[in-house]
Parts: structure tokens; sequence; C-alpha cells
């Protein structure tokens, strides 16, 4: 049996301000802190292990996976760093609150945004656009795959196509894989190792700092899944929802 | 001009209680965890970057790293970890500290060990070797390879092996370095990019947790170095020894 533990980073800045974050390079709060090191003791008293770890580049998910690996004695395990496993790129919607964009693009709009799979916000600003390509972070991302916006199916792709590249060939091998992530990259994955349709994931909404373990057959086809806390396996129901239902679209 | 900073790893708990530590895999102090902040702080306000990182797999290492690299807002840059970088295994001295070495092995032999190169501590137990054959971090050691006591000597073609492979090719694509590393390995790079003779590091004594920055010319040879304070560069002798002078035999 393989295994994959998916983690969302505990509560960030933004989340705290309800602020869209997307690729904006925001830190864990002190609470978020605390969420990544009781991820991390839930796992060690679990006896889960890892042999590899995959996070974002965004500070948020790779803080969050370095407590948790700190806290089950992990830290000398290889941790690999892509743009792929990054949040869904909002646009010029980034750093805005709910109130703020309701006020700037209208009620209407703002439902078409949270209820279309193929709908991109609008871009960021070339000036605020250059600072991305600026950014070290992604001085290897082509000019063509450097998003200035993203629909859900943008996001999705990018990080499918980072499950087949890079965390398939681990699972193959066998190796024990934690992966640290956001939002809507989380659900994506999700979403394809059960098959769900785009119009079944409005629900599916993954909690900050829960490991959700993933166990598959050698096809690499899901046998079962669980959210693990203090007490063992738990369902999504029984967790408690600390950001409000429909943060997908917050990210 | 190609560039890299060596740290070494800030204190640690052997450190504190003056034991030999090696591949005992110990954590920092709360000392040890400042002087890596202060580390990551200092390079940050010189405008010193990295684009790539090398470490051991020993804790103390990766911490006094992800610290820095924290300090530094360079969470997301490539982080490689390598048993080769570990400090000198000390066989079955570690964990001891130096009145119960001299009482268990005599004045005579510990002034020998200190003095030779090329002499090896008594080896560990078998149980204690298979102890270090049967954690993951050394699962791809091979059986040959995975000490059991080593000379100086031994550390140091590691260290160089590790420098070769490794480090070169980083130096060569003109990517900024920093590698987080021990007592031994450390002046082993160094011992080798200046050109020391075996008998001329007795005195050659890298401090925790204070940045030491090569600067080298297109070859690789080194055009100057120093070690790096808040004020900005300082000799060694400026730098204020908070643990005895012959530490490096410690480790």
């Amino acid at each position: 049996m393989k295994k994959i533990v998916f983690i969302r980073h505990g509560e960030s800045q933004y989340n705290l301000e309800n602020r869209f974050t997307g690729w904006i390079d925001v830190d864990l709060t002190d609470d978020g802190y605390a969420e990544a090191r009781k991820a991390g003791a839930i796992l060690k008293k679990h006896g889960i292990g890892f042999d590899v770890a995959h996070t974002s580049v965004l500070k948020r998910a790779i803080r969050t996976l370095w407590i948790m690996l700190h806290e089950m004695d992990l830290v000398w395990i290889p941790v690999y760093k892509s743009w792929k496993l990054n949040e869904r790129h909002y646009g010029r919607l980034q750093g805005l609150n709910k109130d703020e964009i309701t006020e700037k693009f209208g009620e209407e709009q703002v439902t078409e945004w949270r209820r279309s799979a193929d709908v991109r916000p609008p871009a960021v600003t070339d000036d605020a656009h250059q600072k991305d390509r600026d950014d070290p972070k992604y001085a290897s991302v082509s000019d063509e795959d450097l998003p200035m916006t993203e629909s859900l199916i943008d996001t999705e792709k990018r990080a499918l196509q980072y499950w087949k590249d890079e965390i398939v060939p681990c699972l193959r091998e066998n190796e024990r894989v934690i992966l640290s992530a956001h939002g809507n990259t989380l659900r994506a994955l999700v979403k394809y190792l059960d098959g769900i349709p785009d119009d079944g994931v409005a629900g599916l909404n993954i909690p900050n700092g829960i490991p959700l373990v993933y166990e598959l057959d050698d096809d690499l086809t899901p046998l079962r899944h669980y959210y693990l806390g203090e007490e063992g396996e738990m369902e999504h129901k029984d967790i408690p929802q600390h950001i409000h239902e429909d943060d997908h679209w917050i990210g």
C-alpha cells in the first residue's frame, strides 16, 4: 500500500484578514505556526513517517512543512519545492478582501468568478507582473508559464502536471510522501485522485493544518482517505472549520 | 567573482555540555537558535543573497540553515542535504565529555588523538553501529562508507568529495552558495581552498554561528575571505570565542 499525506498550510496573515492571497508571499500567523506543530505531533503520534516532501515555493507552505518535519524529527528528508504547487494566481483580486472586491467589481461579477471553473479574474497590472518576473523564485518559469491571473482550471493543470512528473515517480518507488500546499492545488489533486467532476467540487474544502491521508494501491488508485486528529481518523464533517466554508475561493 | 558562505551550526546541547557530539543528532540550544537568527540578519543587512544551500543531515546544521533562510526571506531556495557534510564520526568518544574520556582512555592516548590527523578513536560498538545502519538518514550510504569511527583525514576525504561532486558545479554555474556544516567538515574545506598543510590547521577553528565569506575567481581559487559581523568584515581574532579554543577536537 502506498501513502501520501496532504497538508494545507496553517493560518496566514491574509487568511486572518480574509484577503485573497494567491501568490502574495505572506507568512504564517502565530496560530498558523501552532497548527503546523500540532499537525506534526499528530502524525508522529500515529506513527506515520515520510521519505520525501514536496511543497510550493510560498513561505506559508514551506514553513508549515518545516515546522512539521521538526516536530516529527524528520528535518533530514529531501524537500522539493515548485511554483506548480503554488496557490491559484488570483490576478488583480490578490490582496483585496471580499468587501473591497464586491465594491470594485460588483456582486454579479463576483458570483460568476465563484461559480465558474474557467473564468479568470482581471490580470495583474504590468508593474505587478514585472515584480513576479523579477522575483528569483520564478526565474526558472518561462514567460509563457508565468501567470498574470488564473482560472481554477489553469491552476489544476499545473498541479496535475507536477503530480505526474514528480509525485507519481516517488510513489512508484514506494516512498512515503508529504505534500504541503494550498486550498486550490490540494483540491485539484484530490479531485483528480477521486475522479470528482468539475461540478462536484463546490463543497470540497480542505481545512488548514489537518493532515489528510490517502492510501493508494499499486496503480495509485485511492483505497481510502481520512483526516487525522489527535484521537485518530476523522471525517471532514467532524473537523472544526476556523475559516468560513467558501474559503477555497479565497485561497 | 564567485561567492560561498560557510556557517558552522549554532550552539548545540552537547556544545553546552562540552561533550563529543560527532554523529549524535542533538538539537540547537536556545542560544544556538539566537545565533542562527543573528547570522541570517547579518547576511541580509549586508545584502548577501543565495541561490542554493547545502547542509549535512544533522539537525543542528539543518535548523541553523532553515532559521537563517527564514531570516533572509529565502526559504524557497533549493536545499541539498548530505551525510558527507556531517561532523567527524568520533567513534566511542561520542557522547562523552573530556573528563570522562581522560579517565577512560588516559592522558597519553588523548594527546595522541588530538595531535594526529590519521588516528581513529576506538570504533563504536556493534550495537551502536547497527543503530546508524538502521537509521533511514543513512539508508543510501553503503556498508563500506558508513563509518564506525573516523580520523580527521577520513572526514576530510568525504567532505572534499562532496565539494568536488556537488559544490563545484554550483559555483561554476555562478550560483551563490550557503553551506551549513560542522567544525571538522568546514575546516577540511577551508584547508583545501587555502592550501593549508596538515600541520597548519591546529589553530584553524571556525566559530559557531558567524558567516565566513569566501570570494573565488573563475578557477575557484580564493581571492579573499572574511567573517561577517553586524558592523561588517571581521578578522578571526576579533570574534568572541564562546567555545574553548580546541573545540575542533570536540566537534
